[in-house]
Formats: structure tokens, sequence, C-alpha cells
């Protein structure tokens, strides 16, 4: 009886699996002959994952993959616990300046580890800083933040590895600004926490003049595999998550990201998307949590796998025609928005519950309502259960409709489940890259929409691309405007 | 100068668009030949749409769209007035608890047109109660909304038509509970609306039985259109929403929608997609509003697209393969996170920027950091600038990519700019309906699930869908766990 199971807490002599993964819904045995993988597909599948591991394998021991080793750097947590330590005593905000891998790594833990509500209770029953996480240059938006923190209780973070994001900086001198004028230039300096590239860039310069506080991104960690560097790690202890357990998690999926391809959830979580994107058209991956808490983890997951798989060569120059658009969801809420185009719209998707056995909560439905036959069921069940009962329905259902879908399952979320199931998908984002032969490490393609914006800004040494913009004329006969009315 | 006039304030005296298309860079003009829509394909949408137009307009005036005219429905304003008062006077918070159709309208308009701070606002400054969707039945997000809000001063407004949603249901179950036991039956009723079927259904029963205040679901108006009815005009005029205004732009919206194809916004954005996804396999539709403001409208599109369009089969029976999965993004945020998959990625997706001329805040970067070169360019500008550029940027590095894009522009985010754009894209996606040779306003494909998730809960009737969920065993040879470790 999974369902009962499924809801009860365990024993502290229990011993849990800090993440199950569950692929019987993409085999043809579950979806029907042609559907989903059959045995041969299975068979071929460990043999493409035995030449990854060594690949990766090889990799690592050369140095080339150093996220590998992040949930074992010893000097994270001291810089954590003081930096925890400052949070809980002097400040009632924690701002993080930064965008993309700066900026979701800490939002997806925050919202699953610290109370959903953690940002609107009062101070003393948080005990801890709110998280604010300002990853957008919107103009009302930052001024909303500015205007709900005051000043001389806020700290802030600025996160930028190369220090040259736009979007980052403008925020920072923004704020610099703001400091400056009203709290003095000497006081600027306690409000001050600089993330950043250890020896280069114009942030690290920025840093070394001024004297900030400042932390480095370890050399050779992109943004989006960043999540457990002080990028993450540093905001996420000020405002009270358990980062020792987080960390001591992702090593623990570490160690087994490194076991045997034939029970390794990295490797088969891996394998099992490259073989339905490339034998079974998936063109895209529905990375869909039914947890509140988990909400923002689809979001990190949508930068991890976008950007690593989103290359439109192999490595040899050729061609790269399958990749895989990651889309985030959110159960059982988007049952009531997407499960319709999930079933019956266009057939090219994969469907990834993320689902959690045991909340910390149940939420008793108490039975009233009991002379009516439509409602009379509910009574008596849980809110946990018809969660995971609704998760457990839909699966099904779109197995039945001969749609591939598989299920990640943590048994609580905890620091250590987050942790394990972090660096599980950020093994399993590279082991893509191996597969397909591209990097997954670099994002090209970002690179000339800056260009543009730089053009457009007029920075020195982009003249070219204002030019290249403007040699373009949009034609009126392709713009539609209709009904002009009054202002007033 | 494009971009200096779209900094500008316009003054009283200006007129406006309250939305504009441009579409140039769908066009081979702007793409390349072969990659976009040819002077022949537009020469033929507008034959397509002329046939559409008449359908449409057809079924119209049979009665079958009344969503069309709910921008003119006086008896709303009038429910809204009390509401309005009510929720000023007397209460510090409103909580919906609706999901899908009953959420996402309410959200998205609250979250463009209230303060982005506005529920983290002291009551004073805020001057309207906090508005809070409840849209999931996580146990643990379900709590930690109870734990935020003080039932005495808080009104809950239960939403679903049909008066049998699950979540919504079991959530008015918990709370009527929760209300009767700390403030007394009497009481009770004071702090609850019930929004459902005007004649039938299970919660219009319970309505009638208790005498609860309640408001009707106007007769065929389907969830994902009735953002304009009570299910969002109610909770939007109790947090302060001018609803007035957000009718008068649907009304526009509407009006415009009613004329000919040519210079109709609703009926191209459709014919453009259409094409785009039938001739130029764009199965997927990325909505990506450069404005915190309309985050969430990129949540309520997809659902109102997905839903719509997400459809097995065309009217005749006969298999419909090229539907078009609408995505949400958010910029300049996904530039950082999504933006490389949509260059470099699979070539599968159209690009909808939703800009905005004019933000309420221009944020200004100050002039420091001059001797950074890296830096110096970003003084003197605004955020207001630079989130702008940074979309113009983009939809060029796309174009230039070969990938198709367009831009709906407001010129500012207005109560009168949402209702337009609500009421377009609702138009919108009933003229896709009518290309597509399906029907857009059922939902079928999400009954499967339901009916199993009510076999695991025991409902009465839905005895085979447990016994059909449990004939299929889940092989253990395809569930991966590893590495067990000790708990405590």
């Amino acid at each position: 009886m999974s369902e009962k199971k499924s809801q009860k807490l365990m024993t502290k002599d229990e011993v849990e699996d800090l993440l199950t993964l569950d692929y019987n819904n993409v085999t043809s045995e579950a979806l029907g002959e042609g559907k989903g993988l059959d045995a041969q597909d299975l068979a071929e599948m460990k043999n493409l994952l035995s030449a990854a591991y060594k690949d990766i394998e090889c990799r690592y021991k050369k140095g080339l993959l150093p996220f590998m080793d992040l949930p074992k750097d010893p000097d994270i947590l001291k810089a954590a616990r003081k930096l925890a330590d400052m949070g809980r005593k002097k400040f009632e905000n924690v701002v993080v300046l930064g965008i993309g891998g700066s900026a979701l790594g800490a939002s997806a833990v925050f919202t699953a580890l610290r109370p959903l509500n953690h940002n609107s209770l009062p101070s003393a029953k948080r005990g801890w800083p709110r998280l604010i996480v300002a990853d957008n240059v919107d103009p009302d938006g930052f001024a909303a933040i500015l205007d709900s923190v005051e000043l001389k209780s806020t700290f802030f973070n600025v996160i930028s590895k190369s220090g040259t994001t736009a979007e980052t900086m403008s925020q920072f001198m923004i704020i610099y600004d703001q400091l400056q004028r009203s709290l003095g230039k000497s006081s600027l300096k306690e409000h001050l926490l600089v993330t950043t590239d250890p020896n280069n860039g114009v942030l690290r310069r920025i840093v070394e003049t001024h004297d900030f506080l400042n932390l480095p991104v370890p050399t050779g960690v992109g943004g989006r595999f960043s999540v457990l560097t002080a990028v993450g790690i540093a905001p996420l202890a000020m405002v009270g998550v358990n980062v020792t357990d987080l960390l001591n998690g992702a090593a623990k999926g570490q160690e087994d990201a490194h076991k045997p391809v034939a029970a390794n959830k990295a490797y088969i979580f891996a394998g099992l998307n490259y073989l339905l994107a490339t034998l079974k058209k998936r063109s895209s991956l529905v990375m869909m949590p039914y947890a509140d808490s988990l909400a923002r983890v689809a979001d990190w997951f949508g930068q991890l796998w976008n950007e690593s798989l989103g290359k439109a060569t192999h490595l040899d120059g050729s061609p790269n025609p399958n990749t895989q658009t990651a889309i985030k969801a959110l159960g059982v809420t988007d049952q009531h928005s997407q499960l319709q185009m999930y079933m019956d719209g266009s057939d090219e998707k994969t469907i990834c519950f993320l689902g959690v056995d045991s909340f910390k909560q149940q939420a008793p439905i108490p039975q009233i309502f009991k002379d009516y036959e439509e409602l009379s069921y509910l009574g008596g069940h849980t809110l946990a259960e018809l969660i995971n009962f609704e998760r457990q329905g839909t699966a099904r259902a779109l197995s039945e409709n001969g749609r591939p879908n598989l299920t990640l399952t943590l048994p609580r979320v905890t620091a250590q489940s987050i942790g394990y199931l972090i660096q599980t998908l950020e093994v399993a984002a590279v082991v893509s890259g191996s597969l397909y032969n591209i990097d997954p490490l670099d994002q090209p393609g970002v690179e000339l929409g800056k260009k543009f914006t730089y053009g457009l800004l007029g920075r020195t040494g982009f003249e070219d691309f204002k030019e290249r913009y403007k040699s373009v004329v949009s034609k009126k006969k392709y713009i539609v405007k209709s009904n002009p009315t009054p202002k007033g």
C-alpha cells in the first residue's frame, strides 16, 4: 500500500533513501510498444552510460569538473558559520543582488528549507533575516524591494563571477550609492558581501580597492553549478538554512554518482532522457514538483538543463538537432492549467514528477458536509494524501495515454535530501553533455543579445552593434496598433 | 529613436494605443527565406482569418461565446463596489480558495496592478487587504498561509464553478471548520464569499442551505475565461484594484476584436502563431514578459493557451498533430537561464515578448565607478532603459539566429491596458480554436487523472479506478534506490 506508507513518518531507527527514481512509466511495458523504451533500448542505454562514465570519471580526475568536489570543500563552512552568526544578530534582511546562476540556487534551497512563510513572519518568530533575491532589473520591482527594507537592518550580497553582469552591477551601483548616502562610507562595508572570482575581474578589483568583505567563486565552477559554493551557501547560511546538512547530502549524492552506472541515479536519469529525446522525439522535459517547497527547484533545474544542453553543435562541430527543453510546472496547481496540453496536446514531452513521501504537516480534512455525496469522500483524508494521490493518479493517466513520465521522490524535504537532489541533477546535466557529445559547461548563445544591449547603452567598443541594430528598420505594415484612446 | 520615446511619460493630451503587436521578426524578411513567414503565407493568413472571423462572429451572435460580453456586464460592478468597501474597512487579508481558472486571473491582475510589495506593506500604507491565492493543496503550504493570517481579520473567497473541485472543496472544508470553531457559526458568514454556478452544483446547494454571501459564475463561461466575472473581479475589487478601468479596457479590447481582421490584434496574434505552428513547426510559444508586474500574466496565459489548444482531435474526430505549448518565462531574468536554449537549442519555439514602454519608476543608475571601463557605461542610464534595451537586444539576437519572435507592448501597465490585453488574448485563444478546428472551450484530458485520484481516495462510484490503478504493478527493476542512510 504505497499510499499508506507515503503518509507515515519514519522512526529514528529506520533508514531512508535520500532519492528514489521510478522509471516504470517510460518503458514500453507501461506505454505500449513503440511508445516507450523497450528492453533493447535499455540495454543500449547501459552501453552508452558506461562510455559516458569513463569519459566523466576521466575528466573528473583531470580536475575538469570541480563542482563534483564542492560538497567536501572545508573552507566554505567556516565562512558560513561566521555569516550565519552575523545574520542572526544584526540583520532583518539579506538581499542577494544576482541573476541566473547567482540567484536561482539560493532561491530554490531557501524555498525548500525555510518555512514557506518565512519572509512574512514577525522577526522574533522568524529568528533569522528574510531572504530577498533581486534577480531582475525591473525598475518598479527593484523600487518595491527597497521600499520593503530599511537599509540599516539590511545586508546586501552582490554576486557576479565576472563582475561584468550588467544587471547585477547596475543594482550594485544603485545600492552602493544609497548605502553611502544614508549610512556613510565606513558603515557601508558592514552591509556588504561581494562574491566574485578569486583573482580576476572588475568586481575583484573593486573589492581590493575598497577592502570589502568578500568570498570567492571557485575557479572552473560556472553559475548553474555554483549553489554549493559561496554563491549559494553564504546567503543561505545567513537566513538559517542548515548548510552543513545540505553539503553532507550533496556529498552523498556525489558519492553515489561515482558508483557503477547500473544503480546510479544521475546517470540513469540522464540516459533515459537522452533516449527519450533522441529515439522518441521528447524535445521537452517538464519538471513538475508536487510540493510548494520544491516549486523553485524546478526553476533552478530549468537553468541547469537548458543552459547545459541547449547547444547548436556537437563537439565535432556537426549540428545537434535533439536537445531537450526543460519546462517548469507545479503540481497539483498546474493540473488545472497545463495538464490538458500534457495529456492531449503535441506529443513531444516527458513529464518528470518530483514528489515527497512525507510532508511536515498532514492538514486533515474534517468530516463535515457528510450529506453531500460529492464531498463526503474527502472528510477523513488529509491534504498530504490528496496531493500524493493526485500525483499518482496523474502519472497513471499520462501513462495510459502513452505519455512517458518518471518520478523522483524525496522521502522528506530536508537539507540532506535537497543537497542530494541538487548534486545528482548537476551530475546528470554533465552526463547528458557527454551523451550528446556537447559542452555542458558553456553558454555561447547568450552573448549576441548582450552585445546588442551594450551597443544600445552606448558602451565603448560596441558601436558596431548599435549600428547593426539600427540598420534593420521595422516595417510599419508588420506593426498593428489600433484604437488609440485619450489618456487621463 | 524608439528607445528615447519608450522612456518618456506621455502628457495628458497625448493618446496611446493600449496594446501594440509587432511581428516583424516572424517574417522571412527578418529571419531569412524559409525560416519565417513570407508574403504568400501572410496572404493565406488573411483568408484563414476571414473564415475564422465569420465563424466566431456567428457563434458570438448565437450566444455561444458569452465571455465576449463580460466587460459590459453591469451587475458585477455593483457587487464589486460593496465588496471593495467591506474589504477596505474590515479585513487585513483576502484569501482565495481556488485553483486553475479560479486562481490565475486574480493572481495575474493583482500582481500587475497593485504595488509589487503590496502584501508586505504595513496595513496603513497598504490601505487594502492583502491578497493570498491558495491554489495548491500542499499541506505545508496551506499551513503556512493559515499561520500568516489571523482568522478574525481574514476574508475567504471560495471559488469553484462546479463545486466539486477536490482541491478547493478540501480547503473550504478545513477553513469552514476552523472559522466555525474559532469565530462561531454566526460570525463565520461574515468571513465568506462563495463564487459558484448560479443554479447547479453542490456548492450552490450549500450556499442556499447556509445562506452564504455568494456570486455567480455566468453560464457558459469556463474557468480560463472567467477573470472578468465575479471569479476575478470580486477578490480584485476587495484588494484595491480599479475594476471599472479593468473592465473598460477589456471592453475596448473586445470592441477591437470585433473589427475587420486586417487591423485586429487578437486575430493576427492567433493567425501568426497558427501558421508558425503548422508551417514552421513551432510547437512551443514562450510568453516572456519583461516586467515583474506581468510575470503572472504569463502563468494566466499558459492556462488559457494550453487548455484551449491542447486537443487531441479536430472537431471532425481526425488527429490534431500541431498544437502549440505555451511556456512561461520572465525577462530579463530568464536571459540568464532559458535564453541559451531559445537561441541554440531545439528549434521549435516562437518567443513572444511582452514589453512595457513606460514604467512607474526609472531607477537611475548613479555615475560612480567611472574609472572602471567595464562599468562606466552604465552610470547615467536607468533600470527602465536597461530592461527595455535588453528586451530589444534579445529580440534582435534571436532574429539574427533565425528564431521567430514577436512583441506585444503595453504603453504602461494600467488597469485599462491589462483589461485590454486579457480580452485580446482570450479572443485570440478562441480564434485559434477556429483555425485549428478544435473546441477551445473544453478540457477533456484532465478527467482521467481525476478519476484515478477519486479511486485512490475511496470515493463511491470510482472503485473500478482504484482497481485499475492497482492492477499495474510497478516493476522493481525500474526503480533505483541507493545508499540508504540512517536517519536522525
